[in-house]
């Protein structure tokens, strides 16, 4: 993928800078470049199949793309070595899933006869199915019920007790995930992570990140992406969130582990026969994403501060949040939610009520929040409050 | 998917009936269906990136096509229901690869405490890094060593000598591969697959089929693809070979395996985020695809035939086979391919040699097969000896 | 194993009579009925090995004793029938180690794909080397860090948050260790316990008791085993602690998980091929122990009465605790146990410095209490602490 | 267990010599040694309860045993440096059961991913209810169908097929049992052994012997214990069959593999809290086995020559055999089973129709064929024939 033209999101992020886009004016039937509708739902851009198709096949024609062969090669090759790289690691290999992701990276960092330290909140935890145990025999400990972070102290109670038994099985691995899906994107205490990690090195724990949204509590936390990965031995992010891939997710870590993933990939039957076609997809996004995902959250912080000014409407912050805000808006949200859709804006219709004729909705900050000044967008939820 | 147009694969159709496609006409920048490459490698035609992107834009222009989400609705639901109707079963499900689709079917037909007799040589215990005793605790009796049928009597001295031991796991499912791709293609003998099953089903023994190829064998075998589905309570059939989805495969069986298998599915981390473009793909060229092939095969065995005739080459068929067939060529074959290539034919370079200046190259017969007529292609191979 | 005459035993009970024994009387060589020597070690008679000898033999002959085959038939079938009956299940089952009597049963009562909450506490979660997760692939909960209850509320939370989890496996079984080994004997709530079992049966959850040593518990408990029995599925009892078999354990429980772990015993290569042995020494003992336990602990009472009255004793009871007291003694204890070696009672030497010149040791309640009087203890004790 | 006196057995051996025995006039009520009762029936000397206690009592009356904590100390610690000694290995561990011993053995030389070769008609594989693939995930392959020996060149093929086959686990140990107690007593072919196990060596392939009954198959191959025991990593030999321990079996190889199987034992709950009672038997009935068992069998031999010059016998030896020989009788057996059992000799009453007016009865040799000389013992039989 060499020589490859930014287009459709530059496009995006040329309205940004408030010019026309002249790739999409090229394109009769679909300019996702001139596309002006903001979503606050989702992490991503939310590509229908028609504009998933059309992204597809420019990147195709302006790339000289090659096959991969069971997700060895072809941009796959190209997608891995930009992640390594990108996160400080020996290397990265591409797993159609993050659920596939984490276990085999959790699988493959646990030494033998030992147990995993995990978040009891987790996406690996709660809603893998149970996949650590039951595909990988894993023995897991759960901590940190009902929060993001645990601490230090925790986790090395835990390790301690454990390696006091005799012939038991001692702490092997801890995995960390952050930001927390089931915590409204609350990321893990960066501090607490920190002499977490350090502790496991000196203990030679192993220990890996489900940093599935990394790259956009980055943007929030100050702390980068490249300082995450530097606290793990092997992390994950996901390709089909943010980077729009349709399916995909990344882990990278030290050689001696990424490598025998493959095999173990193809065991898991994820050895996807054709994977070029996200990588491609992702490979386009992935341009430029950082300083587009920073604009996106200027704006957003922008229109926050103008809507808490309105007596109608209420910004809560998640503390230690990423890209999830809490709007407490004191009006019919249906109709909010109509009028809006028919100025171009999404946002999520489910809210709960927060006493008072108010409700509470979440809105999630993703890359379309570009699409529209701050101004615009205040100027929008205030007008779709009706009367 | 309703409404939709054949166009590409009906290029390719088009052109066998000798008439021009202008539906093709219609596509500036890439027309396949004016491709006439021939291929006798894969069982597929080999879409590069930008044939498969046009392919998919196409589709999503001509149809409504809408998201799934992890796999779950979409093209899915409508791949899901076409192939268990084909396949005579209450149901059906997707799964990106065939080896996924494979060892949860498995999995899932499988009591608990019971062994699985499978094939030898079969990609499932073979070619699948042990995922069924590693990932699913399957107990696995290999049989069949070196053939690609086992007989009844083996499988019934099997069952009754598991079954004869105090405390031991009986027999508790039976898989059976057909055609064979360790045996180039070779079919499980069908009166020996239909004693077995009848076998099973009297013990309560559950069938498995991995029927990858088996569009393919019922071209030639005379046995439809429903009489092989009809032995088996589940059976899978691969997308990505010659529906050219990219990735893919189904499983088809009674609504009691076939659901539960939508969790199994993410548990294994095979939940693709987004698979409505296999899917789209898959339903695009599973539409008239029967005949289309049927036409492939009804082309090559003419030119079998003709080549048979000429006293440089020798047609050998594998008994019991399928899709491939051994071409003995005295002459350099390096050349032969080289000759083809520049003709717009296809051949596997790689060739043992039989002895006395003879080579023997292995053939596969794919719908690309009908891109030129027999006389023409034999025409091409006799010149491409040289002198 | 009829018409069995009491003998060594009930020498023991006889000496508690204050009678001499006259089955003792007719052996020259051993005469255990005339050990007065008492234990505040250990759970039951610490028989060496040629006193164990010395009990099997006079067992075997004042019995007709068949052999067992692999821990099937003789008097292994009247051990298991007096278990049953006694514990108020339909059968019960031999092991050779309580280690193995509670995997098996945790195994069998929990159901495929579902989690066992233990307590954290227990010999099974932190003493048995993991083998629940390793050998049975059973996802354990601990529960109850710290502490020998835990509650119906934290029980219904864990239930509940599972059961919510799509895919998740839910919780199957609950396991209850009572007395705690590693709490010094203290017990679980019985009130809660009781709600914890009633709450699991709504739920269609099945409960396991580690009741190993709950024939001690009961006479301090004001439980009944009976009563404790009744609350749960399956319960496990220990035959070589206080029963002094040498070896064994028991499981009771329904016909129908009993059964099966037959065969599951023989997997785990725990049929032993002769177990007449243990069994035949637990029936002689089993005879006459509860009356003769409750005479220990009314007599044990009466001591920790009377030493708590010495200004250099202070008795410290566990709460909830069984038939383990903390004894505080202001003077040397190493002089304290070697004078009372000398005078014929054993003390554990192991002791924590509690302060000011005091040691806390920990002194065990078994059936060789009721070989001196109160009394004579008390003042033995107070002699022995020297001038 | 030092300055032991040779005394039960031994008086067994003095009959031999056909002296009185001294030790056995001592006592009164069960004289061992004067039992001229000879089984053809089982391993070893078939002790009643009441026989085993005494034996056990004397051996606790004469030797200073200490008692074991849980399978370690005591006389166990004895029992295994001696076997360790006798088979030249570094180190030994006792288990309760052979099935434990096997499993145990197998699962510690195995390397994670790796299969194991096993032979089909072994008491492991065949014998043990799965407990290979079920309790220790083991992935095994079954060799040798219908026979006690498998060649190298099978298992060449079977190494090199798995070592081929990308990703898949290679072959990472063999076992092999001998003789073959489902083949009559058969023994694995020694100079095939020899080959399996240099080729397992070069391989890094890991060996492991059930050689349960090694000890009684030494006598008939003239293959020293010793040197079966120099061709494998490990081996196991059983203690309840010929050496009378009532349970027992022990493992002896590397220290490596040998210490960490005491862990392994507790987590099986096979670590027995009492185990002195059966090593002290076996130690006394170790003492001199070897040259009493060879004399058994020169006795069964000159009675088998006699029987097979008589018109009504014909002695059958199992080709490679150990203890057992089939002989064949033209009489009414029941008549003849009773008329021996009147006699003091006690034989199988099973037997099958050989045709004619025949029927084929298997014997075991065991020590009780010294009790009596080889003409008295065909005197008795041609005698049970009766008129």
């Amino acid at each position: 993928m060499q020589s490859r033209r930014t287009f459709l999101a530059a496009g995006a992020a040329s309205t940004l800078a408030g010019s026309a886009s002249n790739a999409s004016a090229a394109k009769a039937k679909l300019d996702l470049g001139a596309d002006r509708h903001v979503y606050f739902t989702g992490d991503g851009i939310p590509l229908k199949p028609r504009e998933w198709a059309a992204v597809l096949q420019q990147v195709t024609e302006e790339n000289e793309i090659a096959l991969d062969s069971y997700s060895v090669g072809g941009p796959i090759d190209e997608l891995e070595a930009r992640f390594a790289d990108k996160l400080g690691k020996e290397a990265a290999i591409f797993f159609g899933t993050g659920t596939l992701a984490n276990q085999i990276a959790v699988r493959h960092i646990t030494a033998p006869d030992t147990k995993v330290i995990v978040p009891r909140e987790s996406h690996y935890y709660a809603d893998s199915v149970n996949c650590g145990p039951v595909l990988s025999n894993l023995e897991l400990i759960p901590m940190g019920k009902g929060r993001a972070t645990f601490t230090l102290d925790e986790v090395k109670e835990e390790v301690e007790w454990n390696a006091g038994l005799r012939g038991n099985k001692p702490v092997g691995s801890i995995m960390i995930e952050s930001p927390v899906r089931r915590k409204d994107g609350e990321v893990f205490d960066f501090t607490e992570m920190k002499k977490i990690c350090a502790y496991a090195r000196e203990q030679g724990v192993r220990t890996h990140l489900d940093g599935a949204r990394m790259f956009l509590a980055a943007a929030y936390s100050g702390v980068s992406v490249r300082q995450y990965a530097d606290q793990f031995d092997t992390l994950y992010v996901s390709l089909h969130k943010y980077f729009n891939g349709g399916c995909g997710a990344v882990v990278a870590g030290p050689r001696k582990y990424i490598e025998p993933m493959v095999d173990t990939r193809r065991m898991f039957g994820g050895a996807l026969p054709k994977a070029w076609m996200y990588a491609s997809v992702v490979l386009h996004y992935m341009d430029g994403f950082e300083d587009r995902y920073r604009s996106a959250v200027g704006n957003t912080e922008k229109l926050w501060e103008k809507l808490d000014t309105h007596p109608r409407f209420r910004v809560e912050r998640i503390p230690n949040g990423s890209n999830i805000v809490a709007l407490h808006v004191k009006a019919d949200t249906k109709q909010l939610g109509a009028n809006l859709l028919d100025a171009g804006v999404t946002i999520s219709t489910g809210g709960l009520a927060s006493g008072d004729g108010w409700t509470r909705l979440l809105l999630r900050v993703n890359e379309t929040a570009n699409r529209r000044s701050p101004d615009e967008l205040a100027g929008l939820f205030t007008k779709g409050l009706g009367a």
